[in-house]
């Protein structure tokens, strides 16, 4: 308990190219250090409208009950699935990823009963599946994650999975953590009651501020719960007085992240959000199609193909651990190693929001070669520099 | 859904003198705008070492298990509260203010059984009393505000509060929120087993990562928990995975409010634990006599006195609102009403961290003075004015 002696804080300057955080923009950081105003101060509540207002763009809905939980990534998804599932209630989730296992504890312990929709890690659902699941377990809420993070695949097919669990009256949850910002996704259109994000990947702002958002009929559900959410801290229907026309204090929002998210979400409306997907598939391509051509293996099919988490398999013989830390040393670039079914199998290479430009791309490709080959592997770096030059040059 | 058109971030300048949050050292804002790292990033890892170690010696502990809870104070509290409480528990919660009902409302949703000891808004707890709530309900869990937000009362007689709950084998939570780095605090040699803080009180850190410790004895029950805690987000077992020697993912922890808490806890630890509190009741003591001076009510007696929380009772015939409000707008200032049960009873005016500096007191007594003559009040700010610069001169 002696007084400690820390020093002034010094962080490397790394090139965020994991699943998340991301690069932050300079305007977002500056945000950040701007004074603090009361939670409950009018300039805040301004803000508070404006955030949301952001938040509905960039998840093309309509939603009134739009807005940031406080907390990271986990926090909004726990506000989801923790206050749509009653206990006694059936929850549908997935088995093709790290995520889906989350939303199942999540679920549980809000004292749902918890069935699962199979597919293999590295592959979408199938809708047949889904149906013969619905028929099977009639279950009140289907969960799915729309960008899943540990496999980097996308689920194509949303209206068809929506229309399935409205046919049999359910609540659908999409886990849009990796998507919001950088990938098509259209709340209201697809039909998705409840959409959950992080703001550390395609907004490419600091964890800490969550964003969320429910359709009417969720919040009813929400709204006419028999017992209480099972977190205070999460429980929306609490929440509702804050957020909503009351602005009645319920605890201090993160002021900060608050800011923060407002400009992360300014740059999105700057840019145009349909753009913004374009930008993602863009650079992101390139660096997919670089890596084909020096001879590495893109993990799930085109079809299914996520451009804000590109998984591409461990060659024979390489300790992924060592090419991770090679580029970290060498080059102060962050890609991540597998994580679950997929460790040890996969690299996981984030192309997210401010980490998803031309310079971030060409930093990363000649590295990962080179980390590659100190590695034994057998990769062809000309091709895939020669290829990369060739698609940027013609942006 | 059209593109929304919202403008450059421009905040009021605000002197933060409410419940929290409180003035911003310019230090711990620059922390804020570093640039990220990853979660699990070398560097981060000893980040995370020495916010922990920071948070030990500001709390007074040797508590290994001592980490910052990913989100504002009431996601501590919650952590604190859902993890120890287990269903079927009988928790012990006071009724002396605002945050014990929280706590009972916490403690219920986590499956206790809740009980009272009764003390009345305004009064610290009688440790007589707590010996009789412990004989006749013989709880399991005993939870105590030692810093009441809602009341401006501070608990005395933390350690015989303490030897109570042991002698019954129980485990105690205090409510540290708004005395942790401004207020006699010492968790260690008190016997108090989990305790729990927000960043914006006494440490002037913006809200988002809120301290929380807990003894060996508290984590050997929360770790041989029958059932998981209710939330996932907020499962300490997890997270022991997370701040513990592993290291492993659980979320994404908001890594600027981690720098921003780190660079706080180091003026804590510049300034010395000790001599902070001095300052917080020197300054503060000011503040109180200056007040008393123009003929001013000060809600707590001597004994119960809150430095950081200043409780001053509103004159007969005053609009509360209409005082806050005149001085948001005329001086950028801001105090609060009340809360709960002493709304419109009393003003809070908050004296934390780097808000309880003499050029903010300077400030608010004049300023105070005037927006209550505004409102047709008897008080004599001469007077006021006297005490404040005879005793600010004296320093």
């Amino acid at each position: 308990m002696s007084r400690p002696e820390v020093g002034e804080l010094t962080v490397p300057d790394r090139t965020l190219m994991g699943p998340g955080p991301s690069d932050v923009h300079p305007r977002v950081l500056r945000a950040m250090s701007t004074p603090l105003v009361g939670h409950l101060d009018p300039s805040f509540v301004e803000i508070m409208d404006e955030v949301q207002e952001l938040l509905r763009y960039a998840f093309r809905t309509d939603n009134e009950w739009t807005i940031p939980v406080s907390g990271t990534g986990s926090a909004s998804m726990e506000a989801a699935v923790g206050n749509l599932v009653e206990p006694g209630d059936t929850a549908l989730v997935p088995t093709n990823g790290y995520f889906g296992d989350r939303m199942a504890s999540m679920a549980e312990r809000a004292g749902g009963d918890v069935v699962r929709v199979d597919a293999p890690w590295g592959e979408p659902l199938d809708p047949a599946d889904v149906a013969a699941a619905f028929d099977e377990h009639q279950p009140d809420v289907f969960g799915f994650v729309h960008a899943e993070t540990s496999t980097g695949v996308r689920q194509p097919d949303v209206p068809e999975l929506t229309s399935i669990a409205h046919e049999h009256d359910a609540y659908v949850i999409a886990d849009c953590v990796t998507s919001l910002g950088g990938v098509e996704l259209r709340v209201d259109e697809w039909g998705i009651d409840a959409a959950y994000s992080g703001p550390q990947k395609c907004l490419s702002c600091p964890p800490g501020a969550s964003p969320l958002t429910l359709n009417d009929r969720a919040m009813e559900k929400v709204l006419s719960r028999e017992e209480p959410a099972r977190s205070w801290y999460l429980d929306l229907s609490l929440l509702e007085g804050y957020w909503g026309e009351e602005r009645a204090y319920h605890h201090t929002a993160p002021v900060t992240n608050v800011y923060a998210l407002r400009e992360a979400l300014r740059l999105v409306a700057e840019e145009g959000i349909e753009e913004r997907w374009a930008r993602h598939r863009r650079i992101a391509g390139v660096l997919k199609d670089a890596l084909d051509a020096m001879g590495l293996a893109l993990n799930p099919d085109e079809a299914h193909w996520l451009p804000s988490l590109n998984a591409m398999e461990v060659p024979a013989g390489v300790d992924d651990g060592a090419v991770c830390e090679y580029l970290l040393d060498r080059y102060d670039l962050e890609i991540a190693t597998g994580l679950g079914a997929l460790e040890g199998d996969i690299f996981r290479i984030g192309c997210m929001g401010h980490s998803a430009r031309p310079e971030n791309v060409t930093l990363l490709v000649p590295a990962l070669a080179e980390a590659l080959e100190a590695q034994g592997a057998d990769v062809d770096p000309a091709a895939g520099l020669a290829v990369m030059r060739e698609r940027l040059g013609e942006r």
